[in-house]
């Protein structure tokens, strides 16, 4: 019987297999818009299946739309879907297509798709990701004040570097203005270096040499917040196949051992 | 007496002098074929000596060929071997040579053979590195559900980053399509930095900026992963303090234990 | 009752409303000031708004000067200030702008005001990022000698290194100098990478191949060190099960112990 | 008294007045003529200085030879040192400048005199340095096998991937042979990224995104091996300050505690 309660189970939850189905159906949907989006964008493919791409992004618009009216009539709270993160993003998908039967070049927009993949999260988080899931993000949130802090002074060495750069190469060797040479900064010290813009002056090659070696060992300093407050968490492994001690209680009896370390008393 | 029984022992097995020397002789006979594999891609090199490098991969394939027919002729079970990983390898290694006499350009397969080198591994496990290896693989396997939710979470970036710098720069400053700007988005996130492409407008030197930063950041997460997982792994502290059971000579009596917990005796 | 105490209070400390309304509106200048520098060295700005940045820093240095001169004025160790690090910066901060007026090009060091945006460090100090901040300094600070002797070696590295490949490649293919090939071999090892000058010949692109493999290698070691050290600083572990007394409500019993160690109460 | 007991104490030890004055004069002279031979190396300073660095050369030449047969002669064994390791830098530091009396162009070789430098660890050997160099080589010592493990499958990687890369790619696209292209691989895997030879087919760019991400997850390797090894060598916090109870001797007590938490006694 598909009343309105069973549809907005199926709709909202993910815990029976009718609305996991549905969520997988939706997830390849959106899967689908997405390529299509991102294929649509290669020249060359445009050109030779633009009008497929057009009707697939139309019949694709068509699914979504349906989705976003039933989410609205299914919810108990309509005003809060629509305010909530997934309702404007939900709206965003499908704004562009209709948009561009009025303007033009709004149909890039429909790449905001993208964010309704974040939507996977939701089926992850039943199954066997959950617990891990929430390990990095509560390692994470820990070191949230910490990685201010780093990022903080990473963004202080930055202004100066970019600075002193801009006055020791100067707008000859490409370093144009501060900003610029902020941003050739960043390049350096996260050792991306795109070798876009480069020092050509020794001294200027000196200082760069010194915002590298920076670069190099501070990265051990995010590296190591993280790690100590992942350590931190970790389940002990000794403590993961514990018994207690049917005799004196003890809580520390670990697989393999024949005797309590504590009173002597057998262990079955 | 070289019995077949001896002799699939002698090919199967490493654990004595004999099956050591036929391993050994193996590992040499397979770099030599990939070495010549690899001087035989390079021009100058193959214009002087291309006659003694096709002579060298006909012996090479010769005598592959002879060891791959004695391993199915000298296995209890010929199918399992032929369907197995290094079974198909080691097909794989002979074929192309034997393709080339009809069909040109069929010679680059052969550089297959390198593959064949992770026999290497089967060697290593018998020596010192056989519970190092475990101590990588297990670290490795334990932190595998959190290294997928970290890259799935990469190519999310990516995905979204690519399509932003894709409209900000667009075609004109090199980001042609929404795969490249994706490509492009990998190079950086990763702090690889080709600089093949690279953001020319102040928007998209920004965007980069933040893309750098969060690469530069985030490599903490599996870092801190890996990590904590080996650390976790690593013989407890509390072990160092050992003390062997005067009655069973148990060897893992650690500080504080009143009774072995194998035999039950009271420790002094 | 704005008497000279009270004054100093506002401008020295930071812990009640007043003083620290004095100090937020200062970071707002001064960051108004880094903010006009840095635009200001833009071209285009520059040719369009160049006037109107002109006068802004004659304002911010106008309110700098006065600040500066009520520093003096109200520390009870006017020289102390004056000596110290903040006070050569704020006289440096307003200096280039007067100088500017008698010699040209001077205004460039007035960039030289970033360096008091690290007078949020004060503020910060006061609020939760006070345990952080010093949390990753004695991190740091207990690592340095490691540090130190980690950048001796990859110095050492460096200078062995760029003469080998100053020896290999030569000015021909870019390696000028001595001095060049270590600035590229510091680009190398710290995985940076800019690509103005690269390998040409076998030879150096297999020492070039060392010296990366090298440098994503011991990248390990900075990283170890600050992990390992701040995961000794972590919270440990065994206060997780922490209970508290019954008798003096001592919130630190933990797991195994027997009395409470403030006390003596028995533990149940 | 400067008998040649007292001289070969003063050039072989370093652990009074004198002799550390001697090593830290010799110090300064190997610094001077690697400087030397560094700015020899500009064009511009030597076609200015070129004589001066002559004239220099000659003297530390001089010196170094005085010092190397005063070594052979203070030693009670000659020719261990003449065939130890910096027996035979000491010699090949001062051979180079002789030769270039006979042959021409042997003088870059006096670079190597950098590897004297090296000396400086028996310095620093004495001070703080010591344990902390311990430290990390201990660590290192202790990871090597695991490395090594690590490093063979980087290679193995590189191997594969580089001849994957030629047969996409091709020598059109800049990788011309498998020893290029494995040049290639290392510059990306290792996230260098020069930027010299990039993919440049989609096909390409896609298994570059592939070595990207593996070269950027891999990392995690090499710093948990010896992050972990760190950690598990440092000393535990808590054991900093313990002290023995004096009525039962459990060996737990730590700074602040009033009462043994095994037998309630009192803590003085």
């Amino acid at each position: 019987m598909l009343d309105k309660k069973r549809l907005a189970h199926i709709v909202f939850e993910s815990n029976d297999r009718v609305s996991r189905l549905f969520d997988i159906v939706l997830l390849i949907l959106i899967f689908g818009s997405v390529t299509v989006a991102i294929l649509d964008s290669v020249q060359s493919l445009k050109d030779e299946y633009g009008q497929t791409f057009y009707y697939l992004e139309l019949g694709f618009t068509f699914l979504f739309t349906i989705e976003y009216i039933l989410r609205i009539w299914l919810t108990t709270k309509p005003y809060k879907y629509i305010s909530s993160f997934f309702g404007i993003v939900d709206l965003l998908a499908i704004l562009p297509v209709y948009l561009s039967f009025f303007v033009a070049n709004t149909q890039l927009l429909s790449v905001i798709r993208a964010l309704r993949l974040l939507r996977i999260v939701r089926i992850l988080k039943l199954g066997r990701y959950l617990a891990e899931a929430d390990f990095i993000g509560d390692s994470l949130k820990a070191s949230a004040a910490k990685i201010q802090l780093f990022l903080f002074s990473v963004l202080t060495i930055v202004l100066i570097m970019g600075t002193v750069m801009f006055v020791i190469e100067g707008p000859e060797h490409g370093f144009t203005s501060i900003p610029v040479s902020m941003y050739w900064a960043i390049v350096t010290l996260t050792t991306v270096g795109f070798g876009d813009i480069t020092p050509s002056t020794p001294l200027g090659q000196f200082m760069a040499s010194v915002i590298m070696l920076l670069g190099y060992a501070i990265i051990a300093v995010p590296t190591g917040i993280v790690t100590a407050e992942m350590a931190k968490r970790k389940t002990p492994r000794h403590y993961e196949f514990l018994k207690s001690c049917t005799h004196c209680s003890f809580e520390g009896i670990e697989l393999g051992d024949s005797y309590c370390r504590k009173c002597g008393t057998k262990v079955d």
